[in-house]
């Protein structure tokens, strides 16, 4: 069977060659410093979850392309149960890593990159699709840990993509007969810092053949010559470097927050078989359009959904440890977050259940366009109420916590245990205190809203895809108006 | 095959022998008054479209009952697929009707008392399915309108049922060798008086068998001796009865409002073959339950998602007449109206994609439990906003519009053409106008919200439906608690 | 002392001159129609009020300009008390009446016209505000009842205003040497067929001399030659027509809906002494700003204010009489509606609290821009929340009630006492039913966001009236760049 | 004059005899911590507005209590001049700290002390109204930077205060001739470890005596024996020990977060001059809503909108650096923010115009109750959209920023500055990106929704505050019901 064990893929991970840097200082080993391991765990964690019978029948899928049982995080979706089986397994990760995990995205774009080549070779004759087959097979069969990036840095946005400087989008420099040069970079991604590769696709539409030198898609090994890496910080970032090795003291202990990187391509040479767009701009659209609704399905619909699981838990236990959980207004707030909660989800179920063949002949499935969008656009705007509410139960415990520290100071263990006790003892009280203030006083507002695209995003397109002249039509024939 | 045509149905209904009244007025003749008209012609409309070649895909169904087609207004769900054509035709006959079809609670009070005979036939050894099982082969082969009565007058709400007077509920009043004696009455009941016949189901769960005179489910026929209907009366019904043979001049012309009325049964006597429960207080709660998901996934998924099509078509045209429809603003409203409709079919969607025979063995088949009841509950509270929104670019017209009358005044009609033309003619822009101002300045925020039961019977219904435990569950692992 | 009884009011209202026309027909006694007989009806409480000793101390004003005590309907505010005995008694009013007093619009515009014709004056060296001194002194001498007209027909609104066909917007035509001739119409206007004479003001900010034949405001007495009233119909005026005298089946009995019309100008003669603007462009965007403000203040912030009220009481009365009343998701909502109401109320109590001379040296007090602005934007929002909520405390039968006819029906009226008997009795219960059927399935959520401009008015003079500038130096200062 | 310089307020800090922990460690010098020192920087910022031309109009008031000016931080408001001034301070400093000035709620507990020792004096004859009138004269003599604590740990809050532990609540354990010996503990107190001395005041209505021990009121000087403080510890407090000096790499760089501790009195002996009250139980209630309407008005409604200053000015200059100013989701995003800021500022300007002495005769006044509670109200709901809405514009760089350090670093400073310069340099960028990171990604939404009491405390009181039976009379009258 192709799929990996926790072992062998941290050991693939190493020599570690990449050029990663955090909070100024390079990182040599990802498991040495107690930021980056936290994104280690997280995809380990993946593979233990695909080795777990209990979860197994999520975790893994047969893949007709390597005809073989493979970790469903590398499988490409070719059915309506393909789709299903996707967006459960985004819950189910997020309800055990109460984070990313981090192959997600190089899933999703892979996927997109799948039906797109299809359609260019069929419509231009290219080789996209047969090269894209190869690197997924490849990457089925070795369990690769793949992550994936998307968004340009693009500079001042008052500028159209033509007009803005190079450096705004990643784009080819030289086409030589083995490879392309490539230069710039891509933001906020996602765990390559841990990943075996990392697929490229294009941010946006593009207008015209002015901007083909940014039509670009292409999968890298992550330790390739001239990339570097420079991770986020966050007081999030700041709390576990304090916390060492006690991370029982965070809110995430093992998988932290979700983890990016600013990738720089400082004249990288990819070679043509890891090249699946090239200058096709009139295709930039439909890969981004089409990871778009993939992952506002599995990314808004789900994952998120995964972490409102946590979120309401911890409420719900909090609530017990505080002695109100049968006070109305409390009761109240969890029917309100669960009504959000299962709004996305529906939307998830609806954007896989109408889901279809795309393009029809190409084998590749794609959920519903405008449900994918939807999905993610209410998850956006509930997780910021979900928030409220969590916090409104958490108490202002949530951010004026003493650190768990004090339990071990002889001088003040003692008040902290007698003063924050309630129906529970203080240290219960407050480790689950501390795993809600990771969420409702932290960066997952700003990080849902954004991730999978900001909500202009999803409205652009549910402008783009509403049927208006159906819409009309049905009032007209209520008015008895006939023109 | 078993679909009858408009004719059939109207010449069914033929003697009127139902006691039927209106604004203190006996009805004699449903075509002969503007308002009980409505309900027929909305009613015939469904064997309308039934028999029309574009919407009979969703129109007809196969039944397995007399194994014939029928008008899937009297099928029952008996696979996932029929959860899937049954919340289309919702849609679909909102959208054509902008009203209540009249059919919709029929069905789905008889697809949860298919369920719950089922259930009490293998508990207790009745035989209620059997009965049910030939009321529906007669249903489904006569193609009767059948309306489906469930709410209990209550009277004070703050007594308990068992404590509340004898009028509050109806119950069995006498048990006989051939059939039974009820009294009491049912309220806000849709399209009775254009029904050839109507089931009768509990309102709520029972405590105790003290309350099992209550625990009835039966149907009678339109004209039973004892049965009196006395109609809703709204300024609606005002404004009809004033337009007279004139309905062009009303927001929604043909079909008008959904019509209710109180059925009142003052000592009525039903054969046993009719009766599917009675006294069997456990299944009483069963029995509203399985209504209630179906309902809200047909009528609060799916029919109001059809009168929102109405309505964003309405806005849609009318931003156009009055040359505002690329304004920022207005196109921000469509994009929030389709949001909120799209949530609601995805909840639809969902409930009837995770749909489960339901008991496993009857053959029924029920729409998930908890996104039935969330479909409502979203669609409740967008319904508002989109009336909101909509009222919004209908403008001050939508209140303030004189009566289209005046546009066969001479003295005035001139000077109403020529101020209140805008992007489009006066006569276009105020029946526009009208037909929203039926949405947005009337009768459905309230209707929408109350109808398949208010918020809070959804709000208790997630509540019962949320899995604490799974929640609190994974809460505890991510905290690093067992207990 | 110079306040009129109800019976001088009515008495000076005939011979009725005015040429009215309602659904289709000349009214030619105000009093005989069911409709205009509200309006009239609702003006002439007006004046029971002012001479009522419970309401003398917020309805009656001193006044400067006839050294008298006045009816505050025709006070111009000047002094930061005026602003606050202002808003007072627009919610004051609202209360008692349920609907529109009538002459709000006429006060408003008139104290806007006050604030800008003392500034052409002072600018332009014209003689406007001695003219319009006069007519205040007159309007408080006689107690006239004056409406207000604001709003222009403006046709297709993707044109500017001078693309516009000519009778998008009231115009002059022709100027004489004893006065002007104006042509077009003014709509959305509340009460002028009761009024004695209606004040003009421009709708919006003019852009060129081009736009200066429609930089117009006078006064007009309400019978004037030439100008043709043509009144709403909407399905609340067919319900006042069916029930002919019988007021106490409907929601609201006396006063009914804010009744407007239509006002036709056909080629109007109106002496200089009652033109307060004429082709000062420049001027037109003040006069509609500050009666904006002004407006949105009393209209948004405190007349709605008086509704709610009573739809809170009406809710509060109807959960006692379902009892109801100590229910949590009861209690909930009456808190969530007072909470919503309390907000517009402090708006407009900031509002009048910032109030300010403008211009200085005036004497004429304003109340602050922002907080004017916002009182009705927050309203506009909270007053359809408010229907959702109140809604759902009326119940199911705030649609599907019956006529309270059935009550005379000897054939149905004790099905209707039994039935329809809660913790109070039916008719008690009707009653109360109908009287928030008016406020939550009606005209009125429409009426709230269109009146004194809808939502978008606002936005725009918020965008306007923020202070960037110092939004940005704080953020700049708290980040530490200085550029 | 009574205004101290910062110098003389750090200097009255030393020699620092608080026993003080933070992180599990004492902290024996304020100034030699990154985190207490934010708190000693913030307070003493406000010493220098005071002494600052710009801000003396707000920051300094005249006293009748010393007959001289002082420093509006000890003024009590004897006045609705004094009301307005105090909010006006509340905001002010907000805007320039981004932070707590930690003598907001000292002052707002004295002043409610002021009024309720008033009533206590003129109720029972005892004399802490002069007693707490010496202790004013003394702080604003000395111009005492005065924290307050109000928050009991509370324990498990299913019982009744009754029925709590000891330790859940402060009490009385020993009434001595000289004084009296407390124990227990107060939370989330804000700047105690930097403040001069501390007003106690009890948590909440009592219900008999047997809570009298409870019935708390006390100040008492920071380095009282037997008195710990123990901070709390956020991610905020890791990074900014983090950065050590390096100040200007975090989001607010001089004055921090809110920085809270428990304060845990351990026996601690209390002289009858700075007692205000013990055992009272009757007036508890009274003390804590007097200071919850004030604080709520304050930090509610003024404080909270300071803030709301930063985050939008931040917003804006972040929208005008990323080149999409003027996009209009942007520029709704603004009208949306500043529309809730408005209105949250409205109540606190209403709450102070409807302000009233209370008790009539103390001299003390209060703002109006509905209103205080309806600022905060409005806010803490209104703050969580801002954030939303403001993390919108800060896009997902408020969530994955590189640390600044990068900016030093050579290997990877260029390849920053290359890609996240946008229409402003990188460094600009970043910096007020993390700006917006503290408002968006943080404490804030959970802060601001719990300080001043949590949103049901505010639904609790509005409750309690509205006048049912007048809106009832009103719905009674327009229905023409009269019972």
């Amino acid at each position: 069977m192709a799929i990996r064990t926790r072992e062998e893929y941290i050991k693939s991970l190493l020599p570690y060659n990449k050029k990663v840097f955090t909070n100024g200082d390079r990182v040599t080993d990802p498991l040495d410093h107690p930021v980056t391991r936290s994104v280690v765990e997280a995809t380990a964690k993946m593979f233990d979850m695909a080795n777990d019978p209990e979860f197994k029948d999520i975790m893994v899928a047969y893949s007709p392309y390597i005809n073989e049982n493979v970790n469903r995080n590398v499988q490409i979706s070719r059915s309506r149960e393909d789709l299903e089986m996707r967006y459960k397994m985004a819950r189910l990760t997020s309800q055990y890593l109460g984070t990313c995990n981090y192959r997600c995205v190089g899933q999703d774009t892979t996927t997109a990159m799948a039906s797109v080549t299809w359609e260019m070779d069929r419509d231009l004759g290219t080789d996209y699709n047969t090269r894209l087959t190869r690197f997924i097979e490849k990457m089925q069969r070795e369990d690769l840990a793949c992550s994936g990036a998307v968004t340009d840095p693009k500079g001042d946005r008052g500028l159209s993509v033509a007009k803005s400087a190079p450096e705004d989008y990643l784009r080819v420099v030289e086409k030589k007969s083995d490879g392309i040069i490539v230069r710039g970079a891509k933001v906020h991604q996602s765990g390559a810092i841990a990943a075996n590769c990392t697929m490229v696709i294009p941010n946006q539409t593009l207008q015209s053949k002015d901007e083909a030198d940014i039509a670009l898609s292409f999968a890298f090994s992550g330790d390739t010559e001239g990339i570097t890496y420079i991770t986020q910080y966050t007081p999030f970032s700041a709390e576990r470097m304090e916390a060492k090795d006690d991370v029982y003291k965070l809110g995430n202990p093992l998988y932290g927050q979700r983890e990016t990187c600013i990738i720089v391509f400082d004249n990288v040479f990819i070679p043509w078989e890891n090249v699946f767009m090239c200058g096709e701009w009139e295709y930039a659209g439909k890969a981004v359009e089409r990871f778009g609704k993939t992952h506002r399905m599995n990314c808004g619909g789900a994952c998120k959904v995964g972490y409102q699981d946590i979120i309401i838990g911890a409420a719900m236990v909090l609530a017990e440890y505080l002695g109100v959980n049968n006070k109305n207004h409390v009761k109240d707030k969890f029917i309100d977050m669960v009504a959000m909660q299962q709004t996305s989800w529906c939307c998830a179920i609806a954007a896989a259940a109408y889901g279809f063949e795309e393009p029809l002949g190409s084998g590749i499935w794609m959920p519903d366009d405008m449900f994918g969008n939807v999905a993610k656009y209410n998850t956006a705007h509930n997780f910021w109420q979900t928030m409220k509410l969590a916090g409104d139960i958490a108490g202002g415990l949530a951010v004026t916590m003493p650190s768990e520290k004090e339990l071990d100071n002889p001088e003040t263990a003692e008040y902290i245990r007698k003063y924050y006790r309630a129906h529970a003892s203080a240290e219960k009280r407050m480790r689950m205190t501390k795993v809600l203030q990771n969420w409702v006083a932290g960066l997952h507002g700003v990080g849902t809203w954004q991730g999978a695209g900001s909500i202009e995003a999803q409205r652009l397109m549910i402008r783009r895809l509403m049927d208006s002249e159906e819409y009309k039509k049905l009032a007209k024939i209520m008015a008895g108006i006939t023109d």
